[in-house]
């Protein structure tokens, strides 16, 4: 990524988060299943993305670079809380695969994955507690809860055709920008920056966080998600209406898209002219674009934002964030 | 309860407890779905045991009653971490029934089982950090931690035939009696009682643990069992063997109990027949009584262990507590 080749020392801080997860999910039972479950999420590990943006709101604050150790203790935090999340939405969607690999669930079971989940729950707010982070601590516990909130909102709108984009965003708030919030607050509280920055830097978290999910959605419609490792419009045969999907209902073509969606049923697999014929009315109602441009819309909000930041030269890395997850 | 005529104020604190429980379970959320789960939590409270058992753990420090207020709220926290953990083991067992009513699994589907549980915990570590409560807490994330240790364990000795006593003595640990533990570690921190209280009262505190435990999955095994809500024998039948049903398969009689299990294979539904069969297995190999000795071992050690604490009233008050879970 060309991001770490343009802020010193954000590749050595990822590696140190690594360091501490690990560290954090050191497993003392002997249980070979509980082990295996940790080795499988270690192997399937993520881009990181939310420590990454946690570390470069990290060093906008005077306390930078003598808070670097605490703000990669906190990143493993993040890094393992959005783990601990995957987990468990996992068991909620039945998925088989997440990047690529079989889930936890699918792999171990739906009872291994509660309890791994709430393994490495346990082991953040142990950290945290060890840690004296107050301030975080009940910052990431409010997170949680909102976390709560939006994928309890969704399954509250689940194969209702009836759902509005202002639903939509409301859950995927609650379920992936409130993270991203969340690790910009922290950088910034750890590295000591002033209300405005601080505000600021949450302000440009909740629009990545955005983009972020919105960016995931697409890729869930459109062909080259199965590169992703996760079906196409696996999401959409969940019963999970994303921004594409809630468009067309709304657009004249949503009548035909709702007489699809009644004669499948739920859970029901579709034969690949149902799925082309979805394709198409989400194509002729411009789903796509409208999400698309969502999308740029919160990355130019984003753009402006970091405008209006102190000019340290980490603005370069944000910038970069913003361009690889807006282009998608 | 005559536990609550001979401790005076008991009853007060217990009310306080149930207040908390209120108030950290408060959802701003709005979700109605996730406002019918809390209500349904609310309206199949248990018997509380596990706050009583910190309340009256409380009473034996200097700092009490002084510290009452405290007491109560880090009862509640407990209370709230056995409601988490319910929640999310009923998923695991598939349970149609707790306490006589519908679990939340059944009634609201899996999927709010996760976030409901996963939201209950959010609460518990936020007021936590908020009453800075860092000793506390650390203690609890790492029950629940051992308490995960337990769930895993016993899957994975399940529909094992050749799981052993101490298999399932090292997991009701985990399972149920770190979190008695836990409680009595922290009415002796809260109240300020020097390590030799601190330490006995943790100990009796295990011995309740293991004694509640194994009531209940006595319970489970004999006809009175339906009375609690559950099916009996429901434990055996999704696999997980108790001491009853150890100590049966370690019997002469043990080669006829695993043939019988080998036939009805895992999951399945059995007949009045077989179930009076495997009764009558039980009751040759002397598992029930078996069992009730433990139980009674743990009981008279529980009460050696409270005549070497100071002489305060309060000792009554678990000597009571003692009877009534031994009886069962």
């Amino acid at each position: 990524m060309a991001v770490f080749d343009q802020i010193e020392g954000l590749q050595d801080d990822l590696r140190l988060v690594d360091v501490y997860v690990d560290e954090y999910l050191h497993d003392e039972s002997g249980h070979t299943g509980l082990r295996s479950v940790l080795n499988e999420i270690n192997a399937t590990g993520g881009k990181k993305v939310r420590p990454m943006v946690l570390l470069l709101a990290g060093r906008f604050g005077p306390k930078w670079p003598g808070c670097r150790e605490r703000l990669c203790k906190m990143g493993a935090a993040v890094e393992m809380i959005h783990t601990a999340s995957l987990i468990h939405d996992d068991i909620v969607d039945d998925s088989p695969l997440r990047r690529g690999r079989q889930t936890v669930q699918s792999k171990f079971g739906k009872e291994m994955a509660v309890y791994a989940g709430d393994f490495v729950l346990s082991r953040i707010v142990y950290y945290l507690f060890k840690e004296a982070s107050t301030e975080a601590g009940m910052l990431l516990a409010k997170t949680v809860e909102v976390m709560c909130y939006g994928e309890i909102g969704q399954l509250a709108r689940s194969y209702d055709t009836e759902t509005t984009i202002e639903d939509y965003l409301s859950n995927i708030f609650g379920k992936t920008a409130s993270l991203f919030v969340a690790a910009c607050a922290i950088g910034a509280m750890e590295s000591g920056c002033g209300e405005k920055t601080s505000m600021l830097l949450r302000q440009i978290g909740e629009h990545i966080g955005y983009l972020f999910q919105l960016r995931d959605d697409l890729l869930n419609v459109t062909s080259s998600a199965r590169q992703e490792g996760k079906p196409v419009h696996s999401d959409f045969m969940n019963g999970t209406y994303t921004m594409p999907i809630i468009h067309a209902l709304h657009h004249p073509a949503g009548r035909r898209l709702r007489e699809v969606i009644h004669t499948i049923g739920t859970g029901a697999a579709v034969s690949w002219e149902v799925e082309e014929e979805i394709q198409n009315i989400v194509n002729s109602s411009r789903g796509i674009e409208f999400t698309r441009e969502t999308i740029d819309a919160h990355a130019a909000q984003a753009r402006d934002l970091l405008e209006s930041l102190p000019k340290v030269p980490v603005r370069q890395g944000f910038l970069e964030i913003l361009d690889l997850l807006a282009a998608g």
